[in-house]
């Protein structure tokens, strides 16, 4: 090919749409996309990497856009395309030595769904003969090319990917082998032949023979991948924006088959699964990159290669070492050696094991390439969260017959059973049980309480099991397709990896493990997290415990480290002092939520019960003097538990039909013993009180601050119970912290009249104990009425506590209870969330309301402490999300305590460093 | 009494805490309160007002505050009295012949609750007699002392009224008499002695004779009386601030008394029943002014006072004259003549009914006393609802036997019966039952629904019966006190006016007014109101109608005016061409809300339940196809009676099982069948169907836009009834001009997605019809979320509706349903609400969100359309809130169409007012 002119057949000048490699560098992502940038670093850096180009995202954008190629495009291509054949001394698709390229997408972040690789381009039916001869290797040449024609036909003709499989599989029974690489030339002829029979049949078009067209159809082909429905769904669900477009890398073919001196390879430069020090990888002799990852055949070791290569060894390690130095993290690489020669093909930033991440993190600071702070910023909490799950024990035996998607994680072992009522029955009588169901639908949701696990045969991460498994914490493997379930049959079939049929009956103890995916037959034994021991004070010394002292290390160090920078308090969410201790020993600094109507069950209920059915004044006090002291011995241990910290204790909520039968359970039970003649007076009352204090909608109902102000007693008894407790501590020598919370307040007037009760039972217990109990008195905000009038109320509130939950519930106007069974996984689907509100804050809605009521809070009460109790308060997203807007404190679950101390460090950070970047740019 | 010192005991300059009525006017009503600004106001006038002084509410706030006199108030009171004394030639309290004076307490608003009056302060054992020699009538003076202690006794020392009260009586059964005027002077000296008696034991000390300590006692008890409960919750209720304060007038006593050429009255400038022109009044001769209205004997008119006393009747016709001018609108006064001499006591702007405000206001212009927006001004859209209300024909005889508070208007009868099953079991057989109770609870729900009207014994206008009654729009008269509720034996016993001893018993009709708070035996015809009948088109030309001929040209002349300087578009809500047709008739300018649900019940619940039950797609898109022609045709005639005119079509908002039977219901049925082996498959099915769809709360489950993203079928249908019914209408020669809006939107993305599927039918229609349909698509904005995102939402909206009901439950978090039965009476009483804010919009929180939505869509759509269609579209207090924010139009049901315009024109000049003199203030 000659030389392009250099000026276009416009006159207007025109955007450079394509750079050389050695044009660019790691910080142009934007441009370049994230492969072509690493690229381009290590050009810069002199590390050997093939000559290629990237076409621009901004190239993508403009072609998507007008629905046509860019102007003047195709012309740069071709310019850069001519430099790279001077470099390589070949010709793209020379009849005699072609030069070949590979076409490989690469958007600023990496993108399932779109079209990925296409290798081998330049060839045809006239130069495959050239590079058999060049390479004198004609197999070679026309497995290349036989490779090039399934890859075109299916990524850039959209053919599909089954036609050319089934070709191949035919072939490989005629021929009575079993690997492709048995095959030989001319059976590799005989399928280049169907494969083009297949193009022309599918596409209605022969097979490009001219390697330009082929180019350039490779080329729009990337561009418009990013466009298809799957690319599209995942940008929607993980907020990417839809107009970043992919660059387009062309890149000159290197080959590791070229021979026993040839090889290819990936390697991370650190362990990307214990996060130990040392490189680790895979080579394989005489073989292309993709055969690495499709195991054809045994790979071998970076310690191998030093002794097959060892100048070859030796130059990766300098390349690895400086690139771990340079990128200062662990760095994942893909590498091709041809004839000794060293290339690199790929490098990124590697994705590693939590695990991985808090032993890396830890282990950089010691070498001086990170600070403490930058080593906070490598490791997340989600990762410590998975940490945290009790896990299967990794040196057990387990038998793996499947792998789904990890859809809610956690270890589950139980029964299989096929139906939603088995799952109850049986989880009646006590077993653990895994409901294993094609998908599940709303009517499973009974079943999906009652079982430990759920595993599903169809449906992804958004599917209704997914979506409700998570919301509920239950373990679930969703979309695990081998397995073939026959509900009607009550058993499930499948196939193992060594292509074993299986069949699990209703019955079979089955494990599945939601954080990997995998599904296991048999019991596999579960082991709690070393983290958790090691929290939970069970270690010793970490360094001497065992394998995991590395990262019991790291993670405290961590810790301790995000204790040192964050600003926000972290709390738990604790109703018992079991909780409470657990709470404290994984260092919450305080109770930020004690639902107090837990108190209120098992043996309580009838008191409860006598309550509510009192028919009059006296009987209603008996009923609550009977209460008191429970309560008041509950609070005793709670205090105790966080002597000196904070307890907020929230006053009833709940309506109190809640503490009542089932209103159809109970009348179809009456109906039935009237029928047959056993009237149960007992049952009539309680079916009467049920009826009348049903509620058509309960969570919009009677409950909260209404509860307090309809039986002022109630909320009377509640509060001295406190009191009294509190009071004892400090006989006791203790320093008791209570913080009264009133619930769902909408309107100031309604603290106002809790507040003076509460003033009143105050005096009165200061007066007869003789002991004046020091206690704040404060509010849930979780109405949006409460967030939009927040100056009214911080008059008389000395803290704010959002509680998210409700609040999500009311601003959208959806019931948790009523709406993640059913339209959910829907509304995941369309986009319309990107994760569940109740798991991270809507930013957009219930986070501008949490905005509006801080502000308007500390308008009128600058000294308002403000914190979160909603289940919010545990998510990483969400604690930036605090942190941003500035609230006090975070409260969660005593689990997720270090997760939210982590979070919590992470997000001062984020803050401080945005802050930093945006003062820098006014300045 | 010497002239007191006019330097005070303190040096520093003291605040003034006293003014002569000479030195007010009506404008200082903040500072005199209305009953001494409008006293000074004649004095100014030069109108015969005996002589006194006001001491202003700063000094009652004075007091309030410290809990003391302001330094230097009594001294100032001396000053004045010392005037006082000067100009009567009395002093007070001189035992020959002493000057009297009242004490009446008279804040900015009236209100119930305060201490109102204390007459003939100055009299003591010593000058009763100075009095009696000095009048010459003995018997005179000691009624005054007799009465002097009464009040004194009650409203000063707080001693209970029974125990005076109870000494009469049992004085006039003793001595034989039915009158207090049949008293001797020796039987009124006995009761002197006795009322003493009282005093002494009750209060603990004698009663003060010292003038200057009556005075004294009377002008703090004025004050204290501020913050009596029952002022305290009128003013939470009624939004009045509570720093206002009272203020206190202290006027020289004259006597109606004094002999036959004395008397006194109370007098209007016109009609205040009925707005005729021509003075209006009482008077009695040889009475004090408590007498005229306590109707101790009978009054005669002003024209005959025009007999006995001409000079002075032509005297009080010149001032009345004077007053109206001056005030340019009804005036109510009272007056006594002494002697033949004319004194004012009271003068202010009059109460009247709505049919008098209309005429008056009407009248006024055309007399060029006011223009017409100051007209529009004295008339209130809930007066003219008053007016359309049915009411009881005022010529039929009635028999009136108990009077109670007039709590939810309207004119009901029926059969009166104890308790709600019976209500409920006689209103199924077709009879109107008035369901009579003592108080109600939440178990009288049913029976109140059922109810054409209800009646209680007991409670106040905030009472359970009351809240619930208005809210669901059932006459109600609540705490007739008079009748006995005897629930057990199914009867009320009660006395009327004549002490009669009546009985009603379960089955007797009774009549009950709503409006007025009267009850009658017998059924009482009712009659349809002549602004209803002349808005129909029913009556013609109204000047020759009848007698209401005046009224219905006052109302349409108001409502035109309305009209002409109004802002806000009224819309109506309607769901049929019947409803469609009177609100145009009424004036509506287009449908707001028109809700497709409706068009889902009767005989087309079958068609439903086939869709809910489909167990496949075919099956679903059968009962959709079943129901496509059956909407169409509704669509058709509705936009056939709104040709020319927007219709806004809501798409279906309920969750699919409220077309089904109730779970509990259906529960005991299958229950029962199987326990009788009669085994129902299609109840089977119906009750799997109800149970699958069963939620917890359905207010917050799959509902509105939802169904429309689950069920894209039934939108589908929905879209294409409508826009095929408006294509049929354009090719039969009409102008359709229909309007989609999407319910319960909370994000934009759902609203891009309806909107994707609109305009996919509207294709389709087109191209299959031939004829294009205009049309818009927008919102409700109905969820908090919807609010605070409403930018986002507006960029592919044409038009926001505010469903104010939905956004008030979200905003508080409760719902309608179950919150008016329960908790809101207690709430009014404890004036967290000062009205529910489902009748009048809750401006500082529902109303934040108004304003912030329609910020915020007007940032980004600057031409949408916003409107209100929830039930406060036809609220007066609401559409001023909306004028205010500006939103475009209003939405009401068809009844409230002329209240809207009305509301609509007082808000536009309301608002013109409040800006211009905003604009004046900062000029």
């Amino acid at each position: 090919m000659d030389r392009p002119a250099t000026t276009s057949r416009h006159s207007t000048p025109e955007q450079t749409w394509v750079f050389d490699f050695e044009d660019g560098n790691k910080e142009r992502k934007d441009l370049l996309g994230g492969k072509g940038a690493n690229l381009a670093e290590m050009v810069n850096l002199g590390m050997p990497v093939p000559p290629g180009f990237t076409i621009t995202t901004e190239a993508c954008r403009a072609y998507l856009v007008a629905g046509d190629d860019p102007a003047g495009l195709f012309e740069q291509v071709d310019e850069h395309l001519w430099t790279l054949e001077q470099k390589m001394g070949r010709r793209l698709g020379d009849p005699d030595d072609p030069l070949l390229v590979s076409v490989r997408s690469g958007a600023k972040f990496s993108m399932p769904g779109m079209m990925e690789t296409v290798l081998n381009i330049g060839l045809n039916d006239v130069s495959v003969a050239g590079l058999a001869r060049a390479s004198g290797d004609e197999r070679f040449a026309m497995d290349s090319y036989r490779r090039l024609l399934h890859m075109y036909g299916t990524t850039v003709l959209g053919l599909p990917g089954e036609e050319f499989s089934a070709e191949m599989d035919a072939l490989k029974e005629r021929r009575g082998v079993r690997l492709d690489v048995d095959l030989d030339v001319d059976d590799l002829r005989a399928l280049v032949a169907s494969y083009q029979e297949i193009v022309l049949r599918g596409s209605g078009r022969p097979f490009p023979q001219e390697p330009r067209d082929q180019l350039t159809g490779a080329v729009r082909a990337v561009f418009e991948s990013w466009n298809t429905p799957r690319a599209m769904l995942y940008r929607r669900q993980e907020r990417i924006p839809e107009d970043l477009g992919t660059a387009v890398n062309v890149q000159a073919m290197v080959y590791g088959n070229r021979g026993s001196a040839s090889g290819s390879g990936v390697a991370f430069t650190r362990d990307p699964a214990s996060g130990a020090p040392g490189v680790y990888g895979d080579y394989l002799v005489n073989a292309q990159g993709e055969d690495v990852v499709a195991g054809v055949r045994n790979t071998v070791s970076l310690a191998d290669l030093a002794e097959l290569d060892r100048p070859s060894h030796e130059a990766l390690l300098e390349v690895m070492a400086r690139l771990e130095q340079h990128y200062r993290d662990l760095c994942d690489i893909e590498f091709t050696i041809e004839d000794g020669h060293l290339w690199m093909l790929q490098t990124r930033v590697g994705k590693r094991t939590p695990e991985a991440a808090f032993r890396i993190a830890s282990t950089m600071i010691d070498e001086g390439l990170i600070d403490a702070d930058e080593a906070l910023g490598r490791v997340t909490g989600a990762q410590l969260a998975r940490l945290m799950f009790p896990r299967f024990d990794p040196e057990a035996r387990r038998n793996l017959v499947a792998t789904g998607m990890n859809a809610s994680p956690g270890a589950a072992v139980g029964r299989a059973v096929f139906d939603s009522a088995t799952a109850v029955a049986w989880a009646e009588r006590g077993d653990a049980v895994i409901l294993v169901r094609k998908e599940t639908t709303p009517d499973d949701l009974h079943g999906m309480v009652a079982a430990t696990g759920i595993l599903t045969s169809r449906g992804g991460k958004t599917s209704h099991a997914a979506v409700v498994a998570r919301g509920m914490g239950r373990t679930c493997v969703c979309g695990a397709e081998a397995i073939h379930v026959d509900a009607e049959h009550r058993q499930a079939r499948l196939r193992n990896g060594n292509g074993d049929h299986l069949v699990i009956h209703e019955g079979d103890v089955i494990s599945i493990d939601g954080t990997t995916g995998e599904v296991f037959i048999g019991a596999v034994p579960v082991v709690s997290s070393v983290v958790v021991r090691h929290l939970e004070g069970e270690l010793g010394d970490p360094h001497d415990a065992d394998a995991h002292g590395e990262l019991v290390v790291a993670v405290s160090r961590l810790l301790n480290h995000a204790d040192a920078v964050r600003r926000l308090e972290v709390r738990a969410n604790a109703d018992t002092p079991d909780d409470a201790g657990r709470a404290r020993r994984f260092g919450a600094e305080g109770i930020g939520l004690c639902r107090t109507e837990h108190m209120f069950l098992g043996e309580r209920r009838e008191l409860v019960e006598n309550l509510i059915l009192a028919e009059n004044e006296e009987e209603r006090l008996a009923a609550l003097r009977a209460l008191l002291p429970l309560q008041r011995a509950d609070f005793i241990d709670i205090l105790e538990a966080m002597d000196g910290l904070p307890v907020t204790i929230r006053l009833i909520d709940p309506p109190l039909h809640e503490f009542l039968p089932d209103l159809t359970d109970l009348a179809v039970a009456v109906a039935l013993e009237d029928e047959r003649g056993n009237n149960d007076s007992r049952h009539h009352r309680l079916l009467d009180a049920v009826r009348r204090l049903h509620e058509q909608n309960p969570m919009l109902g009677l409950r909260g601050v209404r509860l307090g102000i309809m039986i002022p007693g109630l909320v009377r008894m509640q509060v001295r119970a406190v009191l009294e407790a509190a009071g004892e501590r400090i006989l006791a020598g203790g320093d008791p912290r209570p913080e009264l919370m009133v619930p769902l307040v909408a309107d100031e007037r309604e603290l106002e009249l809790v507040h003076g009760m509460i003033a009143e039972v105050a005096a009165a217990v200061a007066a007869e104990r003789g002991v004046e109990v020091g206690h704040l008195v404060g509010t849930m905000i979780e109405l949006p009425r409460a967030a939009v009038t927040a100056d009214r109320i911080a008059r008389c509130a000395d803290f704010f506590s959002f509680g998210t939950n409700d609040l999500t519930q009311m601003t959208w106007g959806f019931s948790r209870d009523d709406v993640e069974s059913s339209f959910f996984s829907e509304y995941l689907d369309h986009g319309i969330f990107a994760v569940s509100p109740f798991e991270s804050i809507d930013r957009e809605g219930v986070g501008e309301m949490v905005r509006i009521a801080t502000r308007l809070g500390r308008e009128t009460n600058p000294a308002l402490h403000i914190g979160v109790c909603g289940e919010h308060g545990g998510d990483p997203e969400s604690i930036e999300f605090f942190e941003e807007v500035g609230v006090d404190y975070v409260s969660c679950s005593p689990f997720r305590v270090p997760v939210a101390r982590l979070e919590a460090g992470r997000a001062a950070l984020a803050v401080r460093d945005g802050a930093r970047s945006a003062g820098a740019s006014t300045a």
